[in-house]
């Protein structure tokens, strides 16, 4: 790197954020010197990219706007948004066809890549920003998986104080990101380390530990499926999708769970454990627990809740779904703490009639469950901080 | 998300790498199920990227070749490169004139973005992969500087067994990024961790704690400097990098060093506390030990060891630079265990000559130290995994 690279790095790292004008301000989500994207306080979004030889730029939320950008004398592109509502939305840049990140933009591991993303704030909201409170740590680990052959990279949040108490043991909750996502979204979009030691602080929940995996798997030795020329939905994709599950469903019981209460101080029995995921995450873990009610006794569903692999369209049939967890329930309430789910009242159609159906399905098979709506808010990750705002301190 | 995208990306993440062709490989840091780029045995990369409109797309090594892509009928540009040498290579797309990444790579922070990089195997080299060993933990923290008035980002490495031998106490080892990068560098690019792993394993370096800092700093109340239209080297510009120095060695050696003493179970002494670090990481180094002997005993410099901002392109002087620290060789032996400098031999020519400088000067003064060269390596991640593979077993 030349001289002149170092030292403008050294000085944008340090002093950024010196600029401001007509009420927009860098995005939290830049990284840093980065002046855009910007936010105002409508939650009015700004992005600004250099691409000179550019015939076409186009600014690609995916859960928002979908606009073109405009080109200006200096060769860089630009454009305002209507308001987006708070939280984090994921975007991309479409530049003369080519789907690329935004290198203003921190990178977050979503849809398969790392994305751009603009944290739109949410006013009065301090609940998932980092507060002078005792902060938890969140470790990298690695555990050997003899159900995939493989090292399996997995981050755990320990609560505040878990190094200096200890005699403590503290119960679990395992939660998993969303399709595409991977096991550091949790942490670097949902601020769940955040969330918890502010929950703790306040006394609004127990401190527990958070086991956030991998949510992908493949059994060791087995073979990729050759899928060339099978249709969506095929009999081939189904089963490569059931034997994914299976796998994973495998490595959580039998490699995580062994591994998380070797190695930490967990109370380590179905009473204080617990698992929730957001989208694919709470599909999953309506699997693992339903399948596993003696190691699990808290689940939630964030957006995500079983339904459509299990159920495709249809209602829940108490006596039969879930190889009958369902039918009995006073044996149901008796077993399970707590079943949870929770939707974006602005997530897809699709999406919330999933999860409104499989709440009436509850409902009328008479299972007690909490169903929280989060207000005005997408398939997005506002809505699943605020489901872990509310579903964490029903924990334990 | 719809249906279709959840689930090719369920089936993309299990069910990978399946294919190859003509010796080519998808490197080991594209994002699960990416294909390109792919490398071949002899380091050849081949970069793949949509942009179906575009009149241009450049492939842009930042140490290597920078080259014209090819469009094929299908929308795709296509290039294959000369041999590379083995390591981790930076690169970007520059898509008509837009400077971005390459949503097939996985990102990594350096040159102040999160860029992309391909991974060109070193054959034989086992030292820097994850091997069947036992796995220290890398943990997230989150300090309270007083010296910046915020809450700082560090990652801690810590060794094999450190929660089981609960009444070991270990040396630290201090280890920095380079400009434009960050405290996750040595991790995700370095992979010290694992280097660390291997080391420990094959007891050919002590167990020791290694701290990663966010190598930019910024006191407490202090305004952003005006550099509007002051010109590159200007005092203006030159005094707002001593401050950030400064502030920065503040900010290592009285709030990290306090934190980490306090929460880790560390061997709390100038003789059990080493730091090096690459690049500007490695000129900091300098500043901070050298200003600070009454903490630091171990001191190693990776393709940058102090010259540039304190030197510039003269000589040492033993007798004043560095507050004379090197005017009395016995003693500065008996007062420093090891001062290590390191430089790749295919690194830029200024680069090499302020390190050679460097080292004549010292073997001049009597300092004694060690000279390492990384053969055939540039100014890029593998030079810095072997200085740690050579600096490690000599700490401690």
């Amino acid at each position: 790197m030349k001289k002149a690279g170092i030292l403008t790095i050294i000085l944008l790292a340090g002093f950024c954020w010196a600029q401001e004008s007509s009420g927009f301000q860098p995005a939290s989500t830049n990284v840093w010197g980065a002046e855009y994207p910007r936010v105002d306080s409508a939650g009015k979004v700004q992005i600004r990219v250099k691409a000179p030889d550019a015939t076409k730029v186009k600014l690609n939320f995916w859960s928002g706007p979908k606009v073109d950008m405009e080109k200006q004398p200096d060769g860089f592109w630009t454009v305002t948004t209507t308001p987006l509502v708070p939280g984090l939305h994921y975007y991309t840049l479409i530049i003369d066809g080519a789907e690329v990140s935004d290198t203003n933009s921190q990178a977050f591991f979503g849809g398969g890549k790392y994305a751009s993303a603009v944290e739109v704030p949410e006013p009065g909201s301090t609940y998932y920003s980092i507060q002078d409170v005792p902060h938890g740590q969140v470790r990298e680990v690695w555990y050997n998986s003899k159900v995939t052959g493989t090292w399996r990279h997995a981050l755990v949040y320990l609560p505040p104080n878990y190094d200096t108490q200890t005699k403590a043991r503290y119960p679990v909750l395992y939660l998993q990101h969303g399709g595409g996502e991977d096991e550091t979204g949790w942490i670097r979009q949902g601020h769940a380390n955040v969330i918890l030691d502010n929950l703790i602080a306040a006394g609004s929940c127990k401190p527990m530990i958070i086991v956030m995996a991998y949510g992908y798997a493949r059994r060791a030795g087995q073979a990729a499926p050759d899928l060339t020329g099978k249709p969506f939905g095929s009999p081939e994709m189904m089963k490569a999708i059931q034997d994914m599950s299976a796998a994973f469903e495998d490595d959580v019981t039998q490699a995580l769970i062994p591994y998380i209460d070797q190695t930490f101080r967990t109370i380590p029995d179905r009473d204080h454990r617990a698992m929730a995921g957001l989208s694919l995450g709470g599909m999953q873990t309506f699997q693992i627990t339903l399948n596993h009610l003696d190691l699990f006794s808290y689940i939630g569903g964030f957006s995500g809740a079983g339904g459509m692999l299990v159920l495709g369209d249809r209602k829940l049939d108490p006596k039969t779904d879930y190889n009958g967890v369902f039918a009995d329930p006073a044996a149901f309430a008796k077993k399970v703490h707590l079943l949870w789910l929770g939707v974006g009242t602005k997530e897809p159609e699709r999406m919330r009639a999933g999860l409104l159906r499989l709440h009436t399905s509850l409902q009328e098979a008479n299972i007690q469950h909490v169903f929280y709506e989060s207000p005005g808010t997408d398939h997005e990750w506002q809505t699943w901080r605020r489901d872990l705002k509310d579903f964490a301190p029903r924990l334990f």
